[in-house]
């Protein structure tokens, strides 16, 4: 065990037995150093870790302070009925404390956000680059301002089309990724204070860009099967001032389930019927692995409330920072919006993926793409099946790369993540795409990668670990 | 006249002579569009025009009200001594109005905020980027995420040194242009109704940046010769409380003046002995005419309260939207922030502009490019001794390519924007620069753009279109 591991356990054995009660100042980090003759950055670290415990919280300039009784901090389900009220978040220094874990280089990305960088053509796309860079059109500047290069808007809106909704090139606005796409959105539809439905689980994406903004968001329990819950949905929208929905219906990220067309549709019409915005998080509706391309929300959304954000960061040039918003009647508001943050999208990447698109080849290389995430999702499946404790429970996504697993009972996704860290292996722990750090048993697992020895090994050393955990309690 | 000029004049008229008073309703689109058998295109334009001159004001869902008596519009000074209150700022709407105007590609760009892209090395730049798309390296998409690519950050600290401020490459974080660093910094140094301390005048999308966020103002005067008037900002900093101070205090826009080393110095000692954060827009600093570099306020800050925001986007490469911040203290709270709002700056285009600096040719160009515009601000001089009316007032600027021009009495500048672009010339009036649209009487012309016989007849006219201003009244 390391030093910091262990200036962790000792403080937490304090707060445990009560002698540091919740609410308790800690003793400050000069304190703790001087007290056992510790370095500033082993206490820095082993404060992180207590944080990410959910023992300490940090208040600007005040110091640290227990967070609760470690009763409190028992995994806390979200049943279908339960009260739920309107509120502000504060979910980031969790996250960041995971992400920044998920960086460590030589850690195997199981945890990891992005599905690997070699599936995609970038030596391919890069020559479309290159030849965007020998012919450069210094009047691009001044075009390509918001809403952004007229060609990839038109390539986009064919997209659309083949997915069987008619969206026009002059409501795309191109953004600097799907991340910059969604937050505009929001700060478009919604002002301080107004409530976002979300779904619980969710994007922990969603909850920094909530908490950035001051919306307060209202949670909508999301099934791994079923999905979204539209009965808790409209029960929701007549109690609760809803302004805005954010939700992802296909591909859901962390759970990988998607809402049937008929639950979409049922959807929209409720939005409707209200005036409600629907953001939707579309990133991953073209990695499907079925034959047929699942049908988005876009489809039924007659009246333009619909702002479907998406991006070619998945599904072709990760890195180059891509984008769009399909924003209905929102469409002036958002590109506005975009001018006053960020002026513009890159017109050299703007120019070199609407090249890339012209130039045909990329159905080819989606469809090469699907069915490698669909043969990276077999195996890891079966990797699982024969190294985790047989009470695991995971349900098949058609499409994407993450895998939501429940882990049996005494299992601890924060803890199993540290332990995992610390032999190499990054997870995404349930805790971060909750407002309320729920889904203590539950993780996401990365299949975005090509599968290898290594991959193995990392599933059966999660498996042994989870067998650690149960067994300890 | 246009159509929709005479639809303006006559509900002007209806204004002016108390048949609708303040706070009227306006006749709704259809019923104008009726009663005057016009289309609605001419009639929306005419009441764009009106909302321009400060007569109509537009309320989400309730149609157009007349926002005043006309008297009320008159020009309204700013002496250094008024009573100032912090407040919400809402100006977004004619700014948008003006900046439409200028991107009509018939227009001579002298209300452009843009140099003229022929400037910049567009074709060498694009080999660079033609050698990052030929070389793709799949890890930097991991590895460039914020605070960004190292190569660049380090290249981007050495200019630092040379302008004799010491930023270490850790304190740099890479944003997607100087827009988004702005913002970023303003995100991150304050929260909403906090109150931030700005320049009167001062670059528009400062106060696009902080009515979007929610803070408040607090003006500080701003003279076109002696810059930003210190005393008022330390008499403001006792009784009010100031979060943040956001200015340019290198080649200010719109005025184009520089504040004196010592007065800089001054600054940072009043900011850091009350621990206020200095967001410094600083992106024409490169761009100088004198024998000396200027240097920048970030040289005196020894305690890390200045967030320098800088670009690429007016020195070398406009359209690939890359700039930064130094961000001193704020350093990790800023990436994190940028990794919550769009994650990551596009990955080729970093690599792209860090390959062009490391090969040693950026320091050449930007000596030609600071002779040409030093050239282009005497041609535009010499036009405006000729042609424009004797008591016209400017000081000139030692860098940058922005012209501030005060007019003569009885001239108006928003009007005079409108008469100038019925004949293809557009300019930036005044009142975008303002958060009580002040500074009817001052107009902003750009001179980044080669100039040629149409310049010089765009001077011409405007010189007889302020003749014709001080006629008519």
């Amino acid at each position: 065990m390391r030093l910091y591991e262990r200036l962790a356990n000792d403080l937490e054995g304090l707060i445990r037995d009560g002698t540091l009660p919740a609410g308790a100042r800690a003793p400050s980090i000069r304190e703790f150093c001087r007290e056992r003759a510790a370095s500033a950055a082993s206490v820095v670290r082993a404060y992180e870790l207590l944080q990410a415990r959910g023992l300490l919280e940090s208040r600007a300039r005040s110091g640290f302070f227990v967070a609760g009784q470690p009763a409190r901090r028992a995994p806390r389900s979200t049943p279908a009925g339960s009260c739920r009220r309107p509120w502000h978040v504060e979910v980031s220094q969790l996250i960041f404390q995971i992400l920044e874990s998920a960086r460590q280089r030589d850690a195997l990305p199981l945890g990891s956000a992005f599905p690997s960088p070699e599936l995609f053509p970038l030596r391919q796309l890069g020559l479309h680059l290159a030849h965007v860079g020998r012919h450069p059109d210094p009047w691009h500047t001044i075009e390509d301002l918001p809403p952004g290069n007229l060609t990839l808007r038109r390539q986009i809106s064919q997209r659309y089309r083949l997915a069987g909704a008619s969206v026009s090139p002059d409501e795309i606005v191109i953004t600097a990724g799907a991340l910059e796409a969604l937050n505009l959105a929001l700060q478009v539809v919604t002002k301080p204070d107004d409530v976002v439905a979300i779904e619980a689980p969710c994007f922990y994406g969603c909850l920094q860009a909530i908490e950035s903004a001051g919306r307060r968001v209202i949670e909508i329990p999301t099934h791994p099967q079923r999905g979204l819950d539209l009965d808790v949905l409209e029960s929701t929208l007549q109690r609760v001032p809803v302004r805005a929905c954010w939700f992802m219906t296909t591909f859901h990220n962390p759970l990988g389930v998607t809402l049937s067309d008929a639950a979409k549709q049922r959807l929209i019409q409720m939005l409707s019927a209200r005036d409600i915005a629907l953001i939707e998080d579309n990133v991953y509706s073209e990695l499907y692995f079925t034959r047929k391309r699942p049908r988005i929300t876009k489809v039924w959304d007659s009246r333009g409330l619909v702002l479907d954000c998406g991006s070619f960061a998945k599904s072709l040039a990760p890195g180059y920072r891509l984008g769009w918003v399909a924003a209905g009647r929102y469409a002036s508001d958002l590109w506005k919006r975009k001018i006053t943050t960020s002026l513009a999208t890159s017109v050299p990447i703007q120019a070199a993926i609407a090249h890339y698109l012209s130039s045909g080849v990329y159905e080819r290389h989606l469809r090469r793409l699907r069915r490698t995430l669909a043969r990276q999702q077999a195996l890891m499946v079966a990797a699982i099946r024969k190294h985790f404790p047989g009470d695991c429970q995971y349900a098949l996504p058609t499409g994407g790369y993450q895998l939501w697993v429940e882990l049996p009972e005494h299992c601890d996704a924060l803890s199993l993540h540290e332990r995992a860290l610390e032999r190499g292996i990054s997870i995404a722990p349930g805790p971060i795409f909750s407002a309320h750090q729920d889904h203590r048993r539950a993780i996401r697992l990365n299949y975005g990668h090509p599968w290898n020895a290594a991959s193995e090994t990392a599933i059966a050393r999660l498996g042994s670990l989870m067998r650690e955990q149960m067994q300890s309690r």
